[in-house]
């Protein structure tokens, strides 16, 4: 702070206005556009949020600690552009953790290992109006979807090495008298080397209910790859998610594929992607194709036009948020122009 | 981002200490006062916030895009200051846009144009113990105030064309099968030349109940104007509400008038206000007066005392807020004195 | 912000990134750590906030009003960064306030002064897994714990005389027609000389029914002080809490000692505290101890490992935290490692 000040002082026409802020930088996402849903029964126009990256806004700082080794933090807020409205606290991240030569370790509220790997693969980069975090895996199918953020999570990165990268992350349960209730363990490995790039994740997870009878664990494994041609990048993701009672009920199944395309050109990009759900159950199907085009104006600003539809086998009800509410085996479709801008 | 480093290398003594952030403006209000409010029964006094203008912490910015387009965002959060409680996330503003040689278009959610055309005529701004747009059009008269800020809303804001400047706002409804139901129509035009702000705002509402039926509009129309002749500045509006009945009720309307008077002298200044609300209903009519004293200690810090009073009729009950409860028909009064401290 | 514009243009590099920020920073910790808590049933293992200093995030500005006279702000928000909730607003602090020659003058959410007292006494500086302002006087006796954070006080604070300060405090009860309901009074006075500081606090506090019947006051004194022998530096404390009943009922009085010390070493740190709270009632007495190592990577950054435990008598339910729940008469512990970042 003296430094700065000192600074200040010298360069006078700062010294009546300019920061002595040291050590937070604030950053965020305001993504905001007009969207069409139809869930399947009467279809809504609106104004909507998040609807190319889910809009936020968070603070973080880097500190160098000397010889080689940094603490971190951030924490970062959701909110919903549209109406204003938010959850209280910084309901998207919120960690602080040392890096250094050894890698990472961060402890807090984090993405999953496997959102990590599923952002690096998904050619919506697991957000916006569709995107694989909630699509991929079936969510509406009656089992949870894939864990995007986790509280109470530390994870360890490994650094670079020659291209490959993982991480270990393990989410306590803090269920009284249970410490294997409701944990999550996950992990990440992956191997970027010039077009190509590699990703697979694992997460396990308990689920216990409150009487403590731990009824059964949810598994899911990843594994996904771009290529980037450079005219073209293509995008192939598969994964499984099984649901295993753990009290004599039959295990759930679903098996998820995705095929995807980026195709820059200037300041545009076409993407484009297709998932198929293939639930073990009867007439838990789901495919989502969804369309995308951007107009970058700038680094921070891009405007966007998507389209996305959703068919659901009878008893599937995917749709496109919960408002209007998504009716079961209808086909649902939203589309969305609007604009995001970072800072 | 890198720009900002190179700088701060070369000026070296910032390197260590000065902020990396680049496109991020905090701003806000600090107003906190002690009042005593009378709202017809027991009297209280208490600390107070926002009783020169709505306490309120905001994160704005607006980037280049280059050839005369700008990109920007408004993220505004009202607070109590007296409690420190508030709303999660940004319930004051929460837009994005786009402006240029064309004008602003902004998606999220703003101030109605009502809202902006009366800010720029009440004597208190719309902000404070007693302002326009709460006391305006009689709101606890059973008929919903003037709508302040609309979320959902997209608005097209003109250039200046030799003084005349005007918006048009659009709030979706979002109500599924029927895009008509609960949308707000707004629009404001107003010219400022020299001395002379005039304004005209008007606002079209549905109100569609949760079975679809749509009941009624409100519809609202505002003229106004002010005038400066240096010592003294006067204020004038007229506004009419109307809630229309479309089932067969009786329509509601509420005739407004408002005098002001703004008097700087030194870093002092005294405005005043007179309000009449007329409702086309017996006993329902109050008149408001409010006196204001402001002391400036500098642009950003304000000393105030304010002291306003309602005289209700038998059925009205317009007060201070709602604690304590306000008592039909009894005449209410309002005594802060305050800091405002603007960052 | 025009002279501020105006630099940027003069030193052109950071013309398209620096800040214009000109009057808030923004301060904060992020306190996360590892726990294993033993409230006297099931132990739970668990990712905790707040394990060394309370986590937050705050934004507070000075201005300089010329003359002596300064505006000051402050908007502090409490943060668990464990799992990223929080309140909405702005929980911790939030005042503005005017200082000069004459001292301060602030308004708003703010520290009592026996907050204001026991942090400078504290061992633990009223803050993490165990600390005075929780622990001292027994709060899980059945009487208000010693109140922290009030809304709605006007506080002033004295300047230093010779090493003589003080602070008197008035927060407003806010109940309609009885302006004494709920009202709390509160002074501090400290004395700070080279090695010693003495620190005095009392606070006394109605406490009304929703009724309007003022059922008891609530006295609290504290003495405490501090002598710092460079290597060791020495902490006690004595309070007395009193619930005097003005209906008839029974007084209920505790009496707390408090003997701490502070041991540093290069970066290192020992802090240990011993609490004995003496409840006049049978079989609710407890003692607390706790101990600390902290570790310093640097002046922002610190690494902690913390120990503490709490005897409880029949009928004291004193632990860590409400999850899991306090079994009353048993006796508790923690234990928490973690890091502590400063921004």
């Amino acid at each position: 702070m003296k430094k700065s000040l000192l600074a200040l002082a010298i360069f006078g026409a700062f010294a009546g206005t300019a920061s002595a802020q040291s050590s937070v930088t604030i950053y965020g996402i305001v993504d905001t556009g007009i969207a069409h849903i139809d869930n399947g029964g009467d279809s809504v126009n609106q104004v909507r949020s998040g609807n190319n990256n889910s809009s936020r806004i968070g603070f973080k700082g880097v500190e160098d600690l000397g010889t080689g080794l940094k603490a971190e933090f951030v924490l970062e807020q959701g909110i919903n552009t549209d109406d204003g409205t938010g959850d209280p606290g910084f309901n998207r991240l919120s960690f602080v953790g040392l890096n250094g030569g050894f890698g990472k370790v961060r402890l807090g509220k984090q993405n999953t290992p496997i959102k990590e790997a599923l952002s690096k693969i998904d050619p919506f980069g697991t957000g916006g109006l569709v995107n694989a975090i909630t699509y991929l895996g079936g969510s509406a199918n009656g089992i949870a979807a894939i864990p995007e953020r986790n509280p109470n999570q530390i994870i360890y990165i490994t650094p670079d090495f020659s291209g490959f990268s993982g991480e270990i992350a393990y989410q306590f349960g803090e269920a009284a008298g249970d410490n294997s209730a409701n944990r999550v363990w996950g992990a990440q490995l992956g191997y970027a080397n010039g077009p190509l790039n590699v990703q697979f994740a694992y997460s396990d997870g308990n689920t216990t209910t409150a009487a403590g009878v731990d009824t059964s664990d949810l598994k899911i494994a990843l594994l996904g790859a771009t290529y980037d041609f450079g005219a073209v990048k293509l995008h192939g993701a598969y994964s499984q998610k099984k649901l295993e009672s753990n009290n004599g009920g039959a295990d759930l199944k679903v098996k998820s594929g995705l095929i995807g395309v980026t195709v820059p050109f200037g300041a545009s990009a076409i993407r484009a992607e297709y998932i198929n759900n293939n639930d073990d159950r009867d007439d838990r199907d789901n495919n989502v194709l969804a369309l995308s085009y951007t107009y970058s104006l700038s680094k921070r600003t891009t405007l966007y036009a998507t389209y996305a539809r959703v068919d659901n086998d009878d008893l599937s009800a995917q749709g496109f948020g919960t408002s209007p509410a998504v009716v079961p085996g209808e086909n649902t479709s939203g589309l969305a122009v609007g604009i995001q801008h970072n800072f």
